[in-house]
């Protein structure tokens, strides 16, 4: 086994999960992720865990949800949606065996790594939705354990990277392998900034594309130094951001990074805000998309997300949100739902079915201020060696 | 997907576990098992089930056991029982999640098919024994689902089989994918000479093997009509075995058929029973594996069971007692424990830590009698054309 395997599991288990002896420990393996689980169950019987495996198939899932489309023909209106027929199927929404196992649970780890991200692409959205749906209990249990979401790197995702696979694994460990209690010191750096500051910034100049230049207000909220902990409210490995919650946005903002919603490609895209809210928006591609997720609810056109990359580890864009909006150089807006640790202690912010990250590169000519003062100019933040206020 | 792979699914679903909608169904898929897996899952999804995934993977059940054996080095006394560092693990008696998913449960499907049938091999006896003892509430709560044990034809079950892949999944197929309403009507008639009789004897003649002629009492027992389903109190798929909990044995028996016990290849047990219990013994390979199972107490001198296999679509032996027992023309016996099923209501039959099957070859010069009347003859039964009684 590559010596990176065992020490991604144990980063996983020792610095993301907190795992302590005498922990029930739920690891869900993707279809190809089975080293990677090979290597968990391994630490985690060393720390005196206790461990239970889900199979986390893709192909599985598909083939479920697929042949309740086929029990649901002709049910009559089982889902109670006043259509008979209509092919959704009436999925029990008090799933018991996993409403219990999550309830039972301390932690959760998630390895993804399945042989084909596109699995379920013929499973109707109506269908997601009402199993979604019935789901809720569960997904809010999961959510309540310490859970960290990971991939162990496949073929399939090396080829949705665009990468060889070596290319590809070298790629996920030098964003895992990590100091991450360094990185962690360096982005509460930027989380000190953004908690005393009261109106962000950003400006981007670029040729032959749209400029940037949009404000937006973090008063009274609160940053999340997303440093791949549950420590640290941080439930992705790799992360390596530090995020908040704004409101009050306007201008207009540019996002170069492509990106797909719902199996679209989605490039350039660039939204116009006034009074905090979209007024006005347009992708070079896949527009329609883009209209759908807006379209969602009157809480999609808000912004829900500001988020900083830092990992550094991170050198490319590889279509996969676990690693883009992490990466160096980077910054991301999600329209949508904002995290509850970044508000007021019950207070709630920007509520949305959606929260959906788009991403802008701002290694060049780009400028980031709070409260008018740089923070990040073409990259570099204040505290980095070559920063030109 | 190979048409019989659905079939196999629809067998398991229907036939053996009787899955109802709404039902609350656990499914363990092994590592090579993912395509019944799958064909599993859509079966479930049709029959308004609800599923929740489990991977049942040796090599990962082996590092978590080799972690917690490493983890186990030098932690004083902490199994109690007065060895310290003796490396021994000290796992938890009360695992949450694992107890929770089977309590909630209502039927639980084992998918067989591993990539080595050896995967944990190097996990020392004493450490499976603590984790075993460890999980008897899990056991319990598993034994009381509808729960059905079956295998996906793998590389690896071949290997051990001996056979080509494409031949040992025609064999697979050939064992599950049968008329099982007719073949439990045939067995019906096996166990009505059963439940009514109360001698059974088996004589066998082979030239240059020690003779079998041993008697048994089933005087007060129950036949277990095993036809692959839990309506039957059947928990295999594949079935097709007529069983029973005998006592009072006396004779000898010879089984040719060779087996494995803890990994160790065991060929031609001969046993000397008097006043039902084995106060003799040999093996032409093996023996010190055959004495070990003797040996681990007193129950295991005493047989816990005897089955008649009537599973004409086995043809060989595979080395896997899943198949071997059931095939036609075999009988065997097992030291060790009983079955609840096959005893007076409130009565306990024979007790033992263990419970080895030990199969011989009846398709010639043999014959079974039930109360002196003779019910099988070189593997032919009663009701069967050409039976010479």
């Amino acid at each position: 086994m590559d010596e990176r395997v065992r020490e991604h599991a144990e980063v996983l288990v020792d610095w993301s999960a907190r795992v302590e002896p005498g922990d029930d420990v739920v690891v869900s393996v993707a279809e190809d992720a089975h080293e990677l689980g090979v290597a968990v169950a391994e630490a985690l019987g060393e720390r005196g865990a206790t461990v239970t495996t889900l199979y986390g198939s893709a192909e599985v899932s598909r083939a479920y949800l697929k042949g309740a489309e086929a029990g649901a023909d002709g049910d009559g209106d089982s889902d109670g949606d006043g259509v008979d027929g209509d092919g959704v199927p009436d999925f029990d929404d008090d799933p018991a065996v996993d409403r219990a196992i999550f309830e039972a649970a301390d932690a959760y780890l998630r390895i993804g790594g399945g042989r084909n991200t596109t699995a379920s692409a013929d499973v109707s959205s109506a269908t997601r939705q009402a199993y979604a749906k019935a789901r809720k209990d569960v997904r809010e249990a999961r959510m309540d354990t310490d859970w960290v979401s990971t991939v162990h790197p496949t073929r399939s995702l090396a080829q949705q990277a665009g990468m060889a696979y070596e290319e590809y694994r070298d790629f996920v460990y030098d964003a895992v392998l990590r100091d991450w209690e360094e990185l962690a010191a360096e982005m509460s750096e930027m989380k000190a900034v953004l908690d005393a500051g009261e109106e962000v910034r950003l400006v981007t100049e670029r040729d032959g594309a749209p400029d940037t230049d949009v404000t937006m207000s973090i008063a009274g909220r609160t940053a999340v130094n997303s440093a791949a902990s549950v420590a640290y409210d941080s439930h992705n490995l790799p992360s390596g951001e530090v995020f908040t919650a704004p409101y009050d946005t306007a201008g207009e903002a540019f996002f170069d990074v492509p990106m797909t919603i719902d199996a679209t490609r989605v490039r350039d895209v660039h939204l116009v805000f006034e009074g905090g809210e979209v007024v006005d928006f347009a992708a070079e591609t896949g527009e329609d998309a883009l209209a759908g997720v807006l379209d969602t609810d009157p809480g999609a056109r808000r912004l829900g997300e500001l988020g900083i990359g830092m990992n550094r580890g991170i050198d490319r864009f590889t279509d996969s949100i676990l690693f883009d909006e992490k990466m160096g150089d980077t910054v991301h807006m999600a329209v949508g739902r904002a995290y509850d640790a970044c508000l007021p202690e019950g207070e709630s912010g920007n509520d949305s079915a959606v929260h959906v990250d788009m991403i802008t590169d701002v290694s060049e000519r780009s400028r980031m201020e709070v409260d008018g003062e740089v923070v990040q100019r073409d990259g570099t933040f204040r505290w980095e060696e070559g920063f030109e206020g």
